[in-house]
């Protein structure tokens, strides 16, 4: 280890540490199982200073746990280990022999840097397993065995929360009424029972990614009757400094909101880097398999090959990847469809399998693959996320031929999926005005038979570089409302650049507002809460509630102390907005007290007095 | 002056100087009216490397334009001077007496620091004029008569442009047909004409704010059959240091695309700093009078009067302010509607309206002398922004029966602002969830008879302190696609203090990004023609292009140049996505020339023969 390398690892052990610092005034909790008594589900509890709690979704896993004894050489402990190996339908196997190759490095012999990095975390290294022989280990294929399991016990009981809220919100049939939201279609229960998992799960219209080769896994569920999921995006470096540097990244986007992560590293090292990254992330890993074949053949398309490709889903779903984005709706005869387009084939899997296409004139190897690639899923239960290779890469291209005649396959492929109990979700776009969003999800439904829809945003409008995501989280919101269940972030370096840990952040946070809409418009039950808590502290001046409740605690708080930076400003019953001197809430107590006073009365007297008269108009000057 | 004045002008001096600048490869270029060929309209030609233009609004003003002679102690040159006198129908007269207590200070004296800043820009000082007795001086009288005023020509050139995509429009029916959008409602024709114009404003479904007093105003509309337009608001500072300060405040906000400003400065100097902002500004100055009227009280809301309210109207109207928010429609009898609200009233102008009311047990004098108000809006073509002082605080709140019965009164206080030809729009909140945002829009519609919303945000959730424009500018983008004319811009600092230079261009980027994403869901003519251009020179690899055309060039180059920072990357023919080796943009080109050779023949062969049985899907493994 060379001295830039220990400098960096230092530096990325530092902001490891930070990141694993628990929010303000919360405290990790867990609910257990009934069904399944050692399921044992993290929230995030906020304490607030009128003794009142509110519970939140929490997707930090261990790392905000202050108990939590992590090593990143080690990974995280195990979830699912004891229910997988209950099951008794898998088996342990010696795996795929690693090749130099894998980590990007030619020839037969791997250098000293990647020995150093393998060395740096062996204990990493796990001995895979898989389906026995004629058994199917998808969470599907049990659901439709009618069987709950703890993956789904455990997501219903993290759906539901521990709902604080549901007195009052049972109290108040008024108040109800408003929370109900206008689903748009969606079919939300009160209560989110496990049965009522099974049976969505079963029916394909959710997922739980959740491969066997990733037990340290908290469970969740990706789905139209679920809360909306988000997607981040990390990469590796260009030079992977240390396992620090990695699982920050990791860690850093799970803070902040991510329930998945799409690893899209590319070059040397990433087999390497991919173990680093599954055995310390509680939430799902997916990955687009044919960038890493794409490397194993020098960066030529045209010289791929289902075998290549194969031995690479191999690779992955041993060490553990939940979801593969696999372009195969994009066939040969939809190639010319682009060809008219504004921006052609934007999609990195999408121009590889054209290319590839194009080049052999052929039909795409992973179409005429799928059952063979379902037979791999359902091994490992590697959930599919069918790509969507030709989406637009710009408004003009939006909801073109091209567009819909890929997606009209991959519903296809849907039902080729579900026949081999392999659970799917279906990416969608990319560039769409907001006027063309609905479409998109009418299809989808129509089409893809209800299996989750991931976007990528949409982009709404193209002139933004630079504030992609927010010109990507108004069509995120709206999309979300429709019944998309799972958003893929934006950050604002979208189109110009490689996103920073702060870009990074701000695209999450985009993303987080952006579904959390989308789950109040629903009427997702008790999405509400946290925003009726945030602004009755806002109300009441309680002011560190305030911030504590907020998405973003941290910069809530810094912007307050910019304009008031003294402890007294956050009890203060006031606000820089309008100063001590006047006050609109102070003003809205008086109007309470007055209304007490019998307003109600008064004003009854005045309407019964004939309203225009008494407070007549006057005439026209 | 003082040291730390001479330091504060020259910094300021400075930021002007900087703002002044024009934006990378545009060039102010103007449009002559044809009934009146002394209207001059100016926009922002940008000029591409391939030789395309690509010209869009500007509202800039003179300020970006290089040969302008531009002395803040001097103002604006005049736009309409001419015009308005040209018409006959106003008078010149020595107007109301200013006094010291319109700039705050106690007592007759004027301090010595006020006279300083007084005397800074003496020049600023105009003797007001007024309508001749029984004259009407409004564009909406005019409109009425039947009369095409130069403002009403100027705004139809101005929402048009130079329509460079106009022939690639007409020459692609399908691509037309994509363009259309789905306005909702809205009548958008393809060219507007200054008749349509001047019909919109007679209708009283758009206004163009523009007080005589104010002749250097560039004028432009709010109506929902023209481009969406934003609002951005400033406030003096806490001490005011320098004119310089003061207009750079207003000339940063008009650069990043504020159609409007509101200045809503309260406490010392502010008559004087008003007539600054003025003076100098191109686009149209809003205020919130009662907000000066309270000042002028001590603060105490129950000792305002109709006379003192009255007179600050006239105070402002002949300093030449635009439009007035003017909360009549929050009636004594609404006020015990808001006892029961998570956050009750927060509207400061409404808590004001609401506190006298209680305080006196008796009806709104906004109310009750609306029509004298009438009186004064006619005389110097003020413009009416009807409050909504009991917008909802928190989605708890949202259209609850206190917002909807102001509402409705404000639908028919415009009946009786329309009764007398005096311009209307109506505000709206606030803070409504996705769901429930529709409802407010055709409220609006039905109950205010068309005329112009005019909306804050709305933010759909309240968890997002800290990139409250984020959770706004998904809102607004969608109510500016169901037909809200004119969105207020909300900043990151919304709810928790102060915002600074940056965070009001982050709040203004914010909704020039929602504005257009309504603009273009509407299908407004040409709105898609800039993200067709940028989009265009992505795809092309032209990177100074699409920096260019985007809406902020700086962040956009920079971000770019973060990751790629040698000029040689502004040309090369990859970025830093996928980088040389592999690059999508690329193979599409290679898609083009298989395209070319015919695939569509050998797509159709290909179909011809079965599909299917040509690439088989293997049997289930």
């Amino acid at each position: 280890m060379n001295a830039p390398d220990s400098l960096a690892r230092e530096k990325f052990a530092q902001l490891l540490a930070l990141t694993r610092e628990p929010f303000p005034a919360s405290t990790k909790v867990y609910e257990s199982g009934v069904l399944h008594p050692d399921v044992r589900v993290p929230m995030r509890r906020i304490d607030l200073s009128n003794g009142e709690q509110v519970t939140v979704y929490d997707t930090s896993g261990p790392y905000t746990e202050p108990s939590a004894q992590i090593d990143v050489r080690m990974g995280l402990p195990s979830v699912r280990g004891d229910w997988i190996a209950r099951r008794g339908d898998t088996e342990a196997y010696d795996g795929r022999a690693r090749v130099a190759l894998d980590d990007g490095q030619k020839g037969d012999a791997e250098d000293a840097r990647l020995q150093a990095l393998r060395a740096e975390a062996a204990a990493l290294q796990r001995r895979p397993i898989r389906a026995k022989a004629g058994r199917n280990v998808s969470q599907m294929h049990y659901a439709r065995q009618g069987i709950i399991t703890p993956e789904m016990e455990y997501v219903a009981i993290r759906e539901n929360g521990r709902r604080e809220w549901m007195a009052q919100y049972l109290a108040d049939a008024a108040r109800e009424k408003r929370l109900a939201g206008n689903p748009l279609g969606a079919a939300i229960p009160r209560l989110i029972t496990p049965e009522f998992v099974r049976d969505e799960v079963a029916r394909g219209r959710a997922i739980i990614p959740a491969n066997i080769n990733h037990p340290e896994v908290e469970p969740m569920a990706i789905g139209r009757n679920f809360l909306v999921k988000i997607n981040a995006n990390i990469g590796n470096s260009a030079v992977t400094s240390s396992i620090e540097e990695e699982v920050e990244k990791l860690v850093w986007a799970i803070r902040w909101g991510a329930d998945n992560v799409m690893d899209l590293s590319t070059g040397r090292n990433i087999h390497t880097t991919r173990d680093w990254i599954v055995r310390n992330s509680p939430v799902p890993i997916g990955t687009v398999p044919i960038y890493q074949a794409l490397e194993k053949v020098g960066g030529v398309a045209e010289d791929l090959t289902w075998e290549i490709f194969r031995d690479t889903l191999i690779e992955q779903a041993e060490q553990g990847v939940d979801y593969f984005t696999i372009h195969a709706g994009l066939r040969l005869a939809h190639i010319h469809l682009t060809a008219n387009r504004r921006t052609g084939i934007v999609s990195r899997g999408g121009s590889i399998m054209a290319k590839w296409c194009i080049a052999h004139h052929r039909e795409s190897f992973l179409y005429e693959h799928f059952e063979d690639i379902c037979g791999i899923m359902k091994a490992y239960d590697v959930s599919f996320s069918l790509g969507d290779g030709l989406r637009p890469g710009s408004a003009s291209d939006a909801n073109d031929e091209a567009q819909f005649a890929e997606l009209h396959t991959l519903g296809e492929l849907t039902q080729l999926a579900w026949k081999h109990d392999v659970q799917t979700m279906i990416e969608g776009p990319g560039h769409v005005p907001l006027h063309m969003i609905q479409a998109n999800m009418t299809e989808q439904l129509k089409h893809c038979h209800e299996a989750p829809f991931y976007t990528l945003g949409p982009l709404t409008i193209d002139i933004a570089p630079g504030y992609d995501h927010i010109a990507s989280a108004i069509g995120a919101a709206m999309i979300g409302w429709m019944g998309t269940a799972m958003l893929c972030y934006v950050t604002p370096k979208e189109h110009l650049g490689l996103p920073d840990r702060e870009d990074v952040k701000q695209g999450i946070i985009a993303y987080k507002i952006a579904a959390h809409a989308a789950d109040v418009a629903k009427g997702h039950p008790g999405s509400r809460a946290r925003d009726d808590a945030l602004s009755q502290a806002r109300f009441d001046f309680r002011w560190m509630d305030q911030f504590n409740l907020s998405l973003d605690p941290d910069t809530a708080r810094n912007f307050h102390d910019e304009t008031l930076p003294k402890d007294s400003a956050k009890v203060a019953h006031f606000c820089s907005m309008c100063g001590p001197k006047f006050c609109s809430m102070k003003i809205t107590q008086e109007v309470r007290e007055f209304a007490a006073q019998g307003m109600a009365e008064k004003s009854a007297e005045f309407k019964q007095g004939g309203g225009d008269l008494y407070v007549p108009i006057k005439p026209v000057a």
